[in-house]
């Protein structure tokens, strides 16, 4: 298959040099030099295609710029890198990087009031709509990264000093925003089985405010945490963030594009999501979603005149920054929408063969699982170290050597080495993908002689 | 050449559609039906390929994912869209986005410390140490665009209440930025020829400190303006900003990728550069340039301390929120990089074209042209209210007659409708286009019986 994966990025490749020759040419038409150029181009990708068909031919193309390596990873492997599983493109935003991808690409049809989500065509304006009913919530942006998101809110709702609210599994970003808008983080402790509940928090709004006298400016809780892909319980927690009157934004980088996310039914003040992460979208890629109480102020904009020649920009969001996400990262957001909408409806599904896999992995003794269980996510964490890493511990790579076993069988995406605790990411893969990877898994196992359950 | 263009479209969506069975397929190659679809791909491509060569065949994919146009202005127009014109993808940088468009597709080789800048695999580690040449700066980040910069820098460096010099002439997010901060813009006046000079920028600050006593927290100066695209005497600024003890931000978003940028011969503490503007990059895209003074300060690191769990993440800057450009976008500049550094050796050529397509257009009596003149740069300010606005003035169409004359001539990116005093950029055209847009404007005129000069 290497030659297939190859031979379609060369097709690929010589398509956009003929792409190139068009480009250069009069709107009258290509000139005989350039036709023959296309004459010859066509040619190319025809005998790249023979290739293709035959699955022959030796690498023709290896480098793109003369550095960068052709990316293969979803094609020639099944992909279980923790972050990166529901990122992957779908076909219709692969079409429309290539449609797409030049700078203000979206910007062809601004016109008054000259503002990104205001722009009809593309149909960035109805997108926006579709964006807000799909999280029920009021107003969206989208926006470079969920990390913008929290900085926006943040930077809006947290004055020096302020305390924020987070758990003890909250990204690192949300650490990063609060400390931009001078404020501090307050973890709230987690459970004996690392869920973040409505009580701690609670309790640590309490301790908050005796300690500091301040009432936090605002509670940002992971709807899925990054460490170990537990379910919060993110409502009761929105429900008691709002009795003691602090405003709750939901994380959801691994819940927004990959589960249903009903916003207004968890009773979030702002929902943040990330497009690189979870809604099939190249990076950067996100939104940010608030409620029709909390809109104005994180969307307010800009009140600044110029003080000699009276210029103002009234339409521009000063958290936004104006617009924020031109361009082919946007387009192929809005390409991958409607698959996306439609797989959050089959998210069952996606737990069932995440449990499935888990399931496989567990029956190899010695093995745990660090996250919830039954899963109720696909992002999960194992411990190995009674089983794999047992293997390591006398192997001449020592923890590679499961990455090599794994690579030999066309799975990537494990943390190279790692052989004790270590995260993986099922989302997205077929039922056949899921199957041959328990059995590889199962399979390495029992080359190294641990024990395996049968079912 | 509209088929030809149309027909490269298909069989680069064919061949997606060849990828994403490859993408389905187990790593042990696809099943008999799966090499049946892929049998079919290749002959739909193959028979695409037919038209494509004959220039015969009609649209048979008009949408991308059910509502989006395929966007063909660079292929089958010629584009002077003011901002448009240097955020045209290069070759390679399609290439590059075909094969990383993947949401977290840079990190795959992600090691400790775990920061996008330090990634060896692809090359982005070396390619910021490019960058930092390039701009002979000190130290680099890549961020989802300039405003990212000013932003970055203006929460740095501007506190509550403080003033910041910017100009007349300031583009909209220098605005944003400061306001984010809490500061207060003050503006410096501009000459009758429409240049910021170094003694105004000496008068503004002599003003603001008898005004509110403090000294200006930051001064951001455009090198060239988006309103005419003059050329400032931005060493000459960076000079009296720094006698008055003023940090100087370079505002180079119409010219970091296009003409060379010597940011220490320019004498600035920061400068802030544009991908999908002047880079030949995807938006949102764009760098962050400091001093070695400066450096610590704006990419300063985290050093917030859970409370609870004790976690620090110190190897993240807080102005960047981690790590910034992740993804397809970085990966097109990387791969557009190599030429824009090229380009801008050849800068002298882009500038005579601006002038012969300039004098050209001022051939047409009663045009004239609002830049500085002659042009030190690709993008102008134009008044044809003298000319092609009398036209429109009887016309029925009005000032739209002259977009439906260039788009009958393969001509995009005018404001449509605009007749009065509208902008364009010519950069990165050939002379053969140069040309060829030159006698476009002056047939309109001819045919509608403005006169023309003959050279």
């Amino acid at each position: 298959m290497k030659e297939q994966i190859q031979k379609t990025f060369e097709a690929l490749f010589a398509l956009e040099d003929i792409r190139e020759v068009l480009r250069e040419a009069l709107p009258t038409g290509p000139d005989p030099a350039e036709e023959q150029a296309i004459r010859e181009g066509v040619a190319r990708v025809r005998a790249v295609l023979d290739d293709l068909e035959a699955g022959t031919g030796s690498p023709q193309v290896t480098k793109i710029a003369g550095s960068l390596d052709i990316r293969n990873r979803e094609e020639a492997y099944i992909n279980i890198q923790p972050i990166q599983a529901a990122g992957r493109l779908t076909l219709e935003a692969r079409k429309a990087l290539i449609a797409y991808g030049d700078g203000y690409s979206t910007c062809d049809a601004c016109r008054k009031p000259f503002r990104l989500d205001q722009i009809t065509k593309p149909p960035i304006a109805a997108f926006h709509e579709d964006l807000a009913r799909f999280l029920n919530m009021d107003v969206v942006r989208v926006v470079p990264g969920a990390r913008r998101g929290f900085q926006a809110v943040a930077s809006t709702l947290v004055k020096p000093g302020d305390p924020v609210i987070v758990s003890a599994l909250a990204h690192y970003t949300e650490f990063l925003a609060v400390e931009g808008a001078g404020g501090v983080v307050k973890e709230v402790s987690v459970s004996k089985e690392n869920l973040v509940t409505p009580d701690a928090v609670a309790a640590k709004i309490e301790d908050v405010r005796r300690e500091t006298g301040r009432t936090p400016a605002l509670a940002m809780i992971d709807h899925v945490d990054y460490q170990f892909g537990n379910v919060h319980d993110v409502a009761g927690i929105a429900k008691v963030a709002h009795q003691y009157d602090v405003p709750f934004l939901l994380n959801g980088a691994y819940t927004v594009g990959t589960m249903p996310v009903d916003g207004r039914a968890i009773g979030a003040d702002f929902v943040v999501g990330s497009g690189h992460k979870s809604m099939a979208s190249p990076a950067p890629s996100g939104v940010l979603a608030a409620t029709a109480e909390w809109a104005p102020r994180v969307f307010r904009t800009t009140a600044m005149v110029g003080d000699l020649t009276r210029r103002k920009f009234g339409v521009k969001e000063v958290e936004m920054l104006g617009c924020t996400l031109m361009g082919a990262n946007l387009i192929a957001m809005m390409a991958s929408f409607p698959a996306v909408r439609e797989r959050t409806l089959r998210w069952d599904e996606e737990v069932k063969k995440s449990n499935h896999f888990i399931d496989g992995l567990l029956a190899i003794e010695g093995t745990k699982v660090l996250s919830e269980y039954p899963r109720k996510h696909t992002l999960t964490k194992v411990d190995t170290t009674g089983s794999f890493d047992t293997v390591a511990a006398t192997h001449k790579r020592r923890g590679f050597f499961l990455s090599d076993e794994l690579s030999g069988r066309g799975i990537a995406g494990e943390f190279a080495g790692a052989t004790r605790t270590w995260k993986l990411n099922t989302f997205g893969l077929s039922w056949k993908k899921i199957r041959y990877l328990t059995e590889a898994f199962q399979e390495i196992a029992a080359k190294y002689e641990l024990n395996v359950r049968t079912a």
